[in-house]
């Protein structure tokens, strides 16, 4: 509890999300106040204020006594010149922990429960541990569906909120887990083209190998402002952008960091997330995808129903018009797997390519024909068929080169990378099988979404016949060290699973 | 996945139980692997390995490109020389994470699952994130009687065992929660005279304003070697010293060390807690105190019972014979709170001053001779009277003094610190109630444990009658910020309540 200044000094140390302060074990301050390393403290200014993990320090010249180090989070945070005074002091635990701690005691918690637990993630008042009590409280069946729409409020409300003055704004989003699933830029051209407002912003690949704004960048710009957003959208009436940039529903992307690592993710948060995020970015239409397979990431339609239904009830009390769309997830869509791989395909389809994969097309065109739909002036049953005149007759094709243009055009390079390995059939046979987990994990060895060049190219798909000694799908790196982990899982699994004819038409049958 | 080498080098920051890397950002190991800060690595050397938390650096005198930086922890865990050359990598998630998830979506675990979690969090696999994750997934009811257990035996496992070679070897603990329940430090000297083996080891005060270490240093060395353990427990037939030089139960102190700052703690992980400890400590026989009151950490009588159902079922299968004794705790214990204020009170109670706090001295009584009953040749029922024969002998403070001397006297003084407020009752009445946990942080922001003289010193108990302007309590200092922090805590809510005669007839009669 003292009130000793000390003098900021600012650490070349990047911690990420979280502010760390250093103090030199001799620091008079440090003794006073008992604290010991990993403690939470609360740095003072006149005016400013930020919370930090402790680190305790015996080297002076990183810090001397009498003064304070600041991680560069924290120092940008706390704002103030080098040589500032500031007061160190044991930090309180937040106070909405009371609530977390109830929900692990079973009780509900109500609206403002969570409006205070998402104002103090913000406030970068909980520490890692503490999201994680929070997401492990709240996770699997521990929410009931109105303190899911609570939660997504609240993450909704932590936030900006754009605004595109229209009275239809759509969006669609895929729950994920399908590699080469990139339907976002063939929706977003057709749906642009049709004329109806879609500003459409996505993520980078966090787990899988590709997203669309990892695969989007190679043709363009997809870092922009959210004033160039303004413009473009205003002209072309789409976007293909990253959502980094605007700070839109903040806790999410806070927790998100938290549940990936620990690999949880529960039904309820992925509703709280996608909507908050979706009614943040200003849609007012949206579409969900959720594919289903015996190695997605739901496994059985009656899963897929449970959460169709939560989406709904969620939804409907925000105010947005959503429908899902069930979908085959049964095996990767389109050939490539990998952001240089995943373009090509796209602009084969754009182009109406014979060879483009049927299936990405197909796919694509489904989704956009249902976002068409929402539009009043479309009779129902008709999005589809217009939805393929765009598509087919290049008015889609023009749109994309547009939107490149608009965003900033890249020179585009779609060759994968140099060093290539096949992977073959070891019998005769038909493909009932493509595991989506083992063939993203297999492009993820190889380098994607790091290096764009490299990834998977599926030769194969479920139902093609193939020979002793057929190409099931190559092995695309840059690095050789990449390269060597990719061939080493797929000789351990490489993930086909090929049988007779009855067991393809059994499988067909059960979908 | 690079196999380049980098230079160790040690950086003088204390990082507790949580390993630290630092990498320059300009460094060639740290683009290729799309390292990203907070990841989890794996640093390598021949033959020995560490997990830590990457930080990226951006000032060369901290870390060069090149090098490795690694926190005090991390380096002497690694333990290798300045400038050996290591390699580092993307750390694997520990595989029991696999069993934190199952138990999340609500799974039954089995002992092999604990094994290999607690295995994981000892070989310090577990970030403090996923420690949460498996803190939050096994708390409060989450945990049948089976795998509580079956945590209790893997936490057991974790780590040494100490063995007396005797057939009985006698302990005691409270759950905690009661300011100046100091009992231990009593039981052990009556227990000791009596000849049973009773080598207790106790822990500091992390929550609370003294832990027996704390007081028990005020009068002699209490960080002892397992040597010199062995040495005075076999001479003077018990101790009390600090149990954490010795290894036991490691898991339990790195669990704690997440509980305590998330403000969590279920019945089941207390009860793994304590029994993992004791029996580590090579206990055999056990009593457990459960103090019930509104302002405990049990709160009712149904609660108490089941929580000692819960002690009696782990314990049994754990062949340790365990005793529970529920006490009175609707106020705090004698009459100081703090290290020297408490150490006044024992030796008061060991001196057989008439002066003594009584309830101290009655509490202390009855647990050891409820302890002294385990002895095979002492009849039921006649434990009582030779703990109390003992301590009004002398024959306690005797073996108290012994107990001083074998673990190496310090010069005494128990006077408390010279800042002194006096808080008065602002009516006439008689004292109906004394919150347990107010009392507590007023002691602990006045500066206990760790200022050893400062704390509160009790002059009026439940059911003394007081009049307006009579001194409650004092409040003793060393520094002034800690003064007036804890006289405004006090002002702001004194934790008395007066009432009339009838209530507190009521008081004592519901409990």
């Amino acid at each position: 509890m003292s009130n000793d200044t000390l003098q900021v000094r600012r650490i070349g140390i990047d911690t990420y999300h979280e502010n760390v302060a250093y103090l030199n074990r001799e620091c008079g301050v440090y003794r006073a106040e008992g604290f010991q390393a990993l403690s939470k403290v609360l740095i003072s200014t006149n005016g400013s204020k930020v919370l930090a993990v402790l680190n305790v320090v015996d080297d002076s010249s990183i810090v001397q006594p009498g003064e304070l180090g600041l991680s560069e989070q924290a120092f940008s945070r706390l704002s103030v010149a080098e040589g500032s005074l500031v007061t160190v002091n044991h930090a309180e635990p937040p106070k909405s922990m009371d609530a977390v701690r109830r929900k692990i005691n079973g009780e509900r918690l109500d609206q403002d429960d969570f409006n205070n637990i998402t104002n103090d993630i913000v406030e970068t008042r909980y520490s890692k541990m503490e999201m994680a009590a929070f997401l492990v409280a709240t996770g699997q069946n521990n929410l009931d569906r109105d303190e899911l729409f609570f939660l997504t409020r609240a993450m909704l409300q932590s936030g900006d909120r754009m605004n595109w003055h229209e009275a239809l704004v759509a969006d669609k989003h895929c729950i994920g887990g399908i590699p080469g699933n990139r339907t976002s830029m063939l929706v977003v051209p057709i749906v642009a083209a049709h004329g109806m407002l879609i500003p459409k912003t996505s993520s980078r690949a966090i787990t899988s190998p590709a997203g669309t704004a990892d695969t989007m960048e190679l043709l363009a710009e997809v870092n922009l402002t959210p004033e160039q957003l303004h413009e473009i959208v205003g002209k072309e009436r789409g976007c293909l952008a990253w959502g980094g940039t605007a700070k839109l529903a903040p806790v999410d992307d806070m927790l998100i960091s938290v549940e990936r690592p620990l690999g949880i993710d529960s039904q309820g948060q992925m509703v709280a997330s996608i909507l908050s995020k979706k009614l943040a970015a200003g849609s007012t239409h949206l579409l969900i995808d959720i594919p289903v397979g015996p190695t997605a990431k739901v496994r059985h339609m009656n899963q897929a129903l449970a959460l169709r239904k939560l989406f709904e009830f969620v939804g409907d009390r925000l105010n947005i018009h959503l429908e899902v769309m069930i979908t085959d997830g049964r095996q990767p869509i389109g050939r490539g797997i990998g952001p240089v791989l995943e373009a090509r395909d796209i602009m084969q389809v754009l182009k109406n390519d014979p060879d483009a994969p049927f299936d990405l097309r197909q796919k694509s065109l489904q989704l956009a024909g249902r976002i068409i739909e929402f539009d009043p002036d479309v009779r129902g049953g008709q999005g589809y068929a217009i939805a393929r005149d765009i598509l087919d007759s290049g008015r889609a094709l023009a749109k994309m080169d547009a939107l490149i243009r608009a965003q900033g055009a890249k020179v585009i390079d779609l060759h994968p990378g140099n060093l290539c390995h096949e992977v073959v059939a070891d019998c005769d046979g038909v493909v009932i099988s493509i595991d989506n987990f083992q063939m993203a994990t297999i492009a993820r060895l190889a380098g994607a979404p790091m290096m764009k060049k490299a990834g998977v190219d599926l030769l194969k798909k479920m139902g093609d016949p193939v020979k002793k000694g057929d190409v099931l799908y190559r092995i695309y790196a840059e690095f050789p060290a990449d390269f060597k982990f990719a061939q080493d899982l797929a000789n351990s699994n490489n993930g086909y699973t090929l049988g007779s004819d009855e067991q393809i038409i059994k499988s067909l049958i059960a979908f």
